[in-house]
């Protein structure tokens, strides 16, 4: 692994943003996300991601980096958005922060943002409720992945749900979960690897589970949370809708088989969906805390599985790895760091950026 | 299977509860969710209940049948209630209804209820929502069965998440989940027919994965949907918690293991979250029900695989029964005539329902 400077990624990364012509304050959104991702250590939505999903897509015309969040409809509690087919950081980072502020006078607000594109880690839009001692939710549809039960076409997004509520000594809970049993970059990672995937990740085009990569990358289909319908996959497959329904239908953009260059103009016209919760609308903050704190300690303290030595709570392994990052500096892969190189070249924007150390 | 008529149904188990000293009011939503149950199908929550769940507890003072619900704390957009030990289903009903007022105002709302009981099927409280045009959203909390990931003590209930959403010509979306892989009836179910459990259902007292439903009933717990980690069970662990977080502590209510008779007096203290949307203000209703359609459309008409000859959306299977039992009258089960005849019997409310047929 290579260790580099936080600032120094962000610096990086806003840099190659503003290469496609993205405003600086957008760009700076948009990189904080990424290196974010890197430094919770989920690198599969980090800076890994930097050239094809949004540099490539820039230079290809397919994302707008000029395109400024509008307001559709408003009342005092919901807030319709369009992203004009803008970058997806600023306009989720943008839209839970116009949610936040409708929660602060109305006690919550739900937000819906139609015409986007990816935005990086659900979980990142969730959490900036928590410095407001709000509970946060984010939702976003993505390009098709997933069969539904009893399918064999990829027909739904891994559509993830983040939620983050804060605890008082105890750090947030903070759900950030693919509705799929794992995204597609882990089969691809298999494959590359030249090992079999466990049974129950995914289908091939006949429907059936399989056990070869390549046959779910290929025609096939990631299975939703659960997998097949004895484990009761046909939940993870409503969950994955369920997402779709808020974050698609909800908000006026593509849903379905929609997302993703169907369109007429090849626009991704992902949807998100975003909500803030007031605490003390409902009970006195200081009671909440103590009573999250006393609910995560009981579960963490609870016996172990044969084998096990720690429960862990949704959030904490990112917090702690997000933690090391500040003092060790951001952990990139040598795959990432090459990915870097080569977007960096590309764009006319090296990527020479001393590490810290390398192990 | 035995039809009866769902009228006689539901005067019979309203008598039943009135029996208990439950006003007639009271007495007839909480009959009427528990023939919905049997109407849908879902029979585990319906009559076959009436005397385990309610009625036992009625009798020994731990369900008080008079309690009012009380507004503890309000908002124009939420609502903290407080059941005060009365049936789960009255306070369920109000508290939607409740919401649904605000949303109408407000366009959103959200509702807490502590110190309830088992509601039934939560699927029955977001539906409600449905007959306003609104999206409806209700979770509850109840007795510990699940253990967390790496763990192997049951540390939280079977947590269900439901959603209703309207639609246009197509049947509304209503998932209503546990967040369990199967409830603790099935694993009985099991048991009692002498046959092992799929391998995930639960595990032993020692947080291993067994095919011995007896060891997952007797010390053992039910695994969150997912199963074991490399399934990612920890993204079921994390919905059972936030259905805890939400209906519990949020709530102010007992959340995981001290909900049901852990607390001095004895009462479940369950707590229950519920939430109502409005469509219109987010965008057309019209435009809204045409782009569900066209969702639920193209998941239905998507290729099956192999073997299969039917997709279907959530809740649709449930319609079809409700729908039947319209036509038929609302079938139980031999155990289940049984039951409600010995719950009869100990209340002095015999059940001499003739049945319209039997097969």
């Amino acid at each position: 692994m290579h260790y580099y400077k936080i600032e120094d990624l962000k610096l990086f990364a806003a840099r190659y943003f503003t290469r496609w012509g993205v405003s600086p304050e957008d760009a700076a959104i948009a990189a904080e996300v990424l290196v974010s991702a890197d430094m919770r250590g989920v690198d599969s939505h980090g800076l890994i991601r930097l050239q094809n999903y949004y540099g490539a897509r820039l230079e290809n015309g397919l994302i707008d980096p000029r395109a400024a969040l509008s307001i559709v409809k408003e009342t005092p509690t919901t807030l319709s958005l369009d992203a004009h087919n803008g970058l997806g950081h600023p306009a989720g980072v943008k839209a839970i922060r116009l949610c936040i502020g409708k929660a602060r006078q109305s006690g919550l607000a739900m937000a819906t943002v139609r015409n986007s594109n990816h935005y990086g880690i659900a979980g990142y839009y969730a959490m900036l409720a928590l410095t407001e001692g709000m509970i946060g939710i984010s939702f976003t549809n993505s390009g098709p992945l997933v069969a539904p039960t009893h399918g064999r076409k990829a027909m739904l997004g891994t559509n993830p749900i983040a939620v983050a509520v804060p605890a008082g000594c105890s750090r947030p809970y903070v759900l950030d979960m693919a509705t799929s049993i794992v995204p597609i970059g882990r089969v691809a990672v298999y494959q590359k690897e030249g090992r079999p995937i466990p049974q129950g990740w995914g289908i091939n085009g006949e429907g059936n589970i399989t056990e070869d990569p390549a046959r779910v990358i290929e025609g096939g289909a990631l299975m939703p949370l659960g997998g097949p319908e004895l484990l009761r996959g046909y939940k993870g497959y409503g969950l994955a809708l369920l997402v779709d329904i808020f974050s698609g239908v909800l908000a006026g953009a593509g849903f379905g088989e929609r997302v993703y260059g169907s369109t007429a103009s090849g626009a991704a016209n992902i949807g998100h969906f975003f909500a803030a919760i007031r605490i003390d609308a409902f009970r006195d903050p200081a009671d909440f805390a103590a009573d999250m704190d006393s609910l995560l300690a009981a579960l963490r303290d609870s016996p172990k599985a044969a084998g096990e030595e720690r429960i862990f709570i949704h959030g904490e392994k990112e917090f702690e790895k997000a933690e090391r990052a500040l003092v060790e500096g951001v952990a990139l892969s040598d795959v990432a760091v090459k990915t870097l190189i080569n977007a960096g070249e590309q764009a006319g924007v090296p990527f020479n950026l001393s590490p810290l150390r390398v192990d």
